[in-house]
């Protein structure tokens, strides 16, 4: 029997990469043990869930298998909900916001990726919290009842909420060296030789120039008015 | 018609971080335009390539689909061979070995993530090349005719090869700078707020404590071992 089933919510037009990222240190939960004691995480299991078996496309066109449906997942001891585009019909799926609901009602760590933590707030999970998400969408988080922090990475009590994308393989590593500890984080980490060097710092608008910022603001423009509406409308339906 | 076809081999026990990194940063080629001209690159597509259209399983268990078969793929002017520990299995796999060998004869860039090198090296492609790889495989680069450089990417010619795993994000930048320019490149570094925060400083044996890099050059003993035996036996019946 797994003794940390992880589990991965995925839908179509996801971002892979908030899925993937951390699928690929979080998988590593079970090995290496850590270095001064064994492991107590040996049988840990992931888990990537889907409402059907089907193929799923993410945002870019890479399909992604399931391993198993919402239905059949079992009880997820840490819930993962990435970002992508196609949130906003996520946003308005019942099967998709049931499951993420009943799940993270009995998960030790609830989590989200990038625009991810709206599908968390649209089911009351971030409510009163402080929390984070791409930072072309950090203002939206007042309608979901949260408080922006600037952070890569925002901890309130059992909720995780991580920044745009890459930003899942940081929240990642905090996780799991919180879980197995630090000598197990730093040891996935060598394996997978996460030494980034980005060839430009521009991965932030503090960083990147206005033009760009400009840009992909712009780019993100339905998006974000997809999310407004799918969250406005649900929260004022709640207030009913 | 695409101007500019990307194409990642996938094999069983690939790494998928090795393959996604790079998915999710050139698949993005295509958006956003730069910011002073219009894109080159609007209809860019991306292609992965896998022997059957079956879905492939990572060596975390993660299944990828096919989008095209080995056979189907049309001519790639980029070609990215991920590793993974089912590269053992892939060096003796003639169609693998074939495709990458017949693509990357008419593409404009022959690159890699990790120990996907090897299966470069294994047809040649690293002959009298600077080249590197997974920081526990850099000595066996001889094998291939390679000079190990440390690097996190080594470009020598049109052949760009990347450090392990991770490392694959970091080259993705490099090549979308050189392509479509700096701006392109900042900018899809803003769009996925690709602006690391390791917790730890742990991502090279430079870095990383020595108990952790012996427990990772241990677990890493079986490839190590694999890889050698496949291209040793490679190299010698070659020399026939």
């Amino acid at each position: 029997m797994s003794e940390f089933n992880v589990g991965f919510v995925v839908f179509p037009g996801i971002t892979q990469l908030d899925f993937t990222g951390p699928f690929e240190v979080l998988s590593r939960l079970a090995t290496p043990p850590s270095m001064s004691e064994p492991s107590r995480f040996a049988n840990a299991q992931t888990y990537v869930a889907a409402k059907t078996m089907a193929p799923v496309e993410s945002d870019r066109g890479l399909l992604l298998m399931p391993n198993c449906t919402f239905e059949d997942c079992p009880p997820l001891d840490l819930i993962c909900v990435p970002g992508g585009t196609g949130i906003v019909e996520a946003l308005a799926d019942a099967e998709t916001l049931g499951f993420i609901s009943r799940q993270a009602a009995g998960a030790r760590y609830v989590t989200s990726v990038c625009i991810g933590a709206f599908l968390l707030g649209a089911v009351g999970l971030l409510r009163g919290k402080r929390a984070t998400t791409h930072w072309a969408h950090t203002s939206l988080l007042p309608l979901v009842g949260a408080t922006y922090e600037k952070a890569r990475i925002v901890r309130d009590g059992n909720v995780f909420t991580s920044a745009g994308v890459s930003a899942g393989l940081d929240f990642a590593f905090a996780i799991i060296a919180e879980l197995a500890g630090v000598d197990v984080a730093k040891a996935i980490q060598l394996s997978i030789e996460y030494d980034p060097e980005p060839p430009f710092d521009a991965g932030h608008p503090d960083k990147a120039s206005k033009a760009a910022t400009a840009l992909m603001t712009q780019r993100n423009a339905a998006a974000r008015a997809g999310i407004e509406q799918a969250l406005g409308g649900r929260l004022a339906s709640s207030a009913n």
